[in-house]
């Protein structure tokens, strides 16, 4: 007789109520323009290919546990040492560690909008999410942000979707009126935000978290890494997975780091396609957010001059039959009248606005 | 003034008392003969190389998120489907995240000696562990084992440190005894274990758990999978980072899985050298488990005729000054008299019987 198992009735409780994160599409064939996931329209560095060869030779032996050579990159970066440097595979499952550590009631805190992730990390701890909701100016209360009483507070700045950017004197201002966490998670500051780093000096309760995924062109890799105090390193340490990051991905992600021509040079022909894209968007007349991010928030306008959640959703669907792929937030009134462009090549973006340009015409 | 926050005070009651996995050392130089993590002695199929190369060209677009092509390929040589795979970051992950959905009061099981990450990924959720002790003969008690009433019970087949294998029928006995899940972890099952995969058409409160890290000498990648029920899998991807595995892991993975020839050969070369070790142990008249796995678990004796603690642990220490590295667990008093030495080549074994020779003489 066959023995069963009901998953449904014995997994815990929060589990049970979680909902998985829903990432962006990643068609894995050709013929994208594939504008939907923020991924760097560059390539990595060329200097990785000769590092990647060297691992390929260790592959049977297992990584080197504590990525000890990418924390003290990273740490002599930034002026601090490897003991404040943590490497996860992915930033997300650094966001999962702190939260696993550091979460108890009554909860996370996070913008909305902001990374739909924080929901989801929280839910697999069993923990609360507090809301704090933004208004169309997209600005920080950080009165109310302290009010929320959060064990620990994740701020993505410049924030998702939209791109705007917090000043860090709004995120000094947040340290010193909490009790709880701050976590800034920094997943764009490299395309025109203020990094909160020189802030670790004075504030024990920040943690900056940081991936490779955008402006080191590795979000095939999955490596991010978090800076902090070394007692919070130190207990993030006690849930990672002992080999969380494998030998290739240190690797390359290394390379990546220590090639700062190359970085710098990316960088800043991706902000110069945002800048063009961005007044090409003006000239539709368009509502667009600032952006300090590698993508652009905006709010179409059919050729009948209306705007809204159907417009949005209309321009989104034409734009996928013609395979260019942009990302739709339909879930918040905030959100649901935009589509989020990421910054691809100049010629993607022709693309693009090729597509808007036909939309507009055949609305 | 500085703003503090205390790690110590402010993480989790459960984090404060955790105690990380410590994984066995991994000397970075040259020079070593490394037989203390149970890595394979041969490089991984040649094959990776190509699948590699184009891997690279991709790098700066995220991975497919749930690892498809390897879920399909691993489903259909065992006659399930891809909805009964899932694929983590090691096999670590996935038992980390098996407790995460799985394991609530009593607690999770497993056999003691076993693996000792399980205590770690248990006390990681906060919950309780709780011991099956084994005797000598490190054989299983079915009875005293379903008289734990975990939730989920950890079952390394063939065991660590010792080797030894329990049979299909002692796991279906297992199944049929217990309430909860069962999870067996065959890390070590292509050495010589009977797997339990063909009971899981019958026993839906069965997980089997593999690694891509020993047998297809990948412990470099960190790529693991588990296979299950599809409830039991689709709970499990609740909590999975939605990129957990990256592009280059899954596609070498796959093309090591896939050239069955090349692991054929590989695995016989080290079962070939097993038996060749145990009979140069056997000789010195050493007790040795029977091993099915690609390591040896053994009790030295002296050139004085004893053995104990004392003695494994001059061994050890003796084999380390000469760049011989074997594992030696001093902490329990089923294990602190023998040492385990992973399987490496027939010449890296030939290294470690003359260091073994010269301790017998200098001792």
């Amino acid at each position: 007789m066959k023995k069963s198992y009901d998953a449904a009735i014995y997994a815990l409780p929060h589990i049970q109520d979680l909902h998985a994160y829903v990432p962006g599409e990643q068609p894995q064939g050709e013929g994208w323009t594939k504008l939907n996931t923020n991924e760097n329209p560059y390539p990595p560095s060329p200097k990785l290919a000769a590092v990647l060869s060297e691992e390929m030779d260790k592959l049977r032996l297992y990584p080197e546990p504590r990525s000890m050579e990418l924390r003290t990159a990273i740490g002599e970066r930034y002026g601090l040492s490897a003991a404040n440097v943590i490497i996860g595979n992915g930033s997300d499952n650094l966001l999962d560690l702190i939260t696993r550590c550091f979460v108890s009631d009554p909860g996370a805190g996070h913008t909305v909008p902001s990374y739909s992730l924080y929901p989801v990390v929280c839910g697999m701890s069993g923990q609360q999410l507090i809301d704090l909701p933004f208004d169309r100016s997209m600005q920080l209360n950080v009165e109310a942000l302290a009010a929320t009483d959060a064990k620990v507070f994740f701020l993505t700045n410049p924030n998702a979707p939209t791109g705007v950017a917090f000043s860090i004197s709004e995120i000094e201002a947040a340290l010193q009126a909490i009790d709880g966490l701050l976590v800034v998670d920094e997943a764009y500051v490299d395309f025109g935000g203020e990094t909160a780093i020189p802030l670790l000096r004075d504030y024990e309760n920040l943690i900056v978290v940081r991936t490779f995924s955008k402006s080191y062109s590795l979000a095939g890799m999955r490596v991010g890494y978090a800076l902090a105090g070394e007692g919070i390193v130190g207990m993030l340490d006690r849930v990672r997975d002992a080999y969380n990051v494998d030998r290739i991905a240190q690797a390359v992600a290394l390379a990546a780091f220590v090639d700062v021509d190359y970085f710098e040079t990316q960088r800043q022909k991706v902000i110069a396609t945002r800048e063009a894209t961005r007044a090409q968007l003006d000239a539709l007349g368009w509502f667009t957010y600032d952006s300090a991010a590698n993508f652009l928030f905006t709010e179409p306008i059919s050729a009948a001059g209306s705007s809204g959640g159907e417009v949005a959703r209309s321009l989104f669907n034409f734009l996928k039959e013609r395979r260019v792929l942009v990302r739709y937030f339909p879930n918040h009134p905030l959100t649901c009248a935009f589509i989020r462009v990421s910054i691809g090549t100049d010629a993607q973006m022709q693309v693009l606005i090729e597509g808007i340009q036909s939309w507009l015409k055949n609305a």
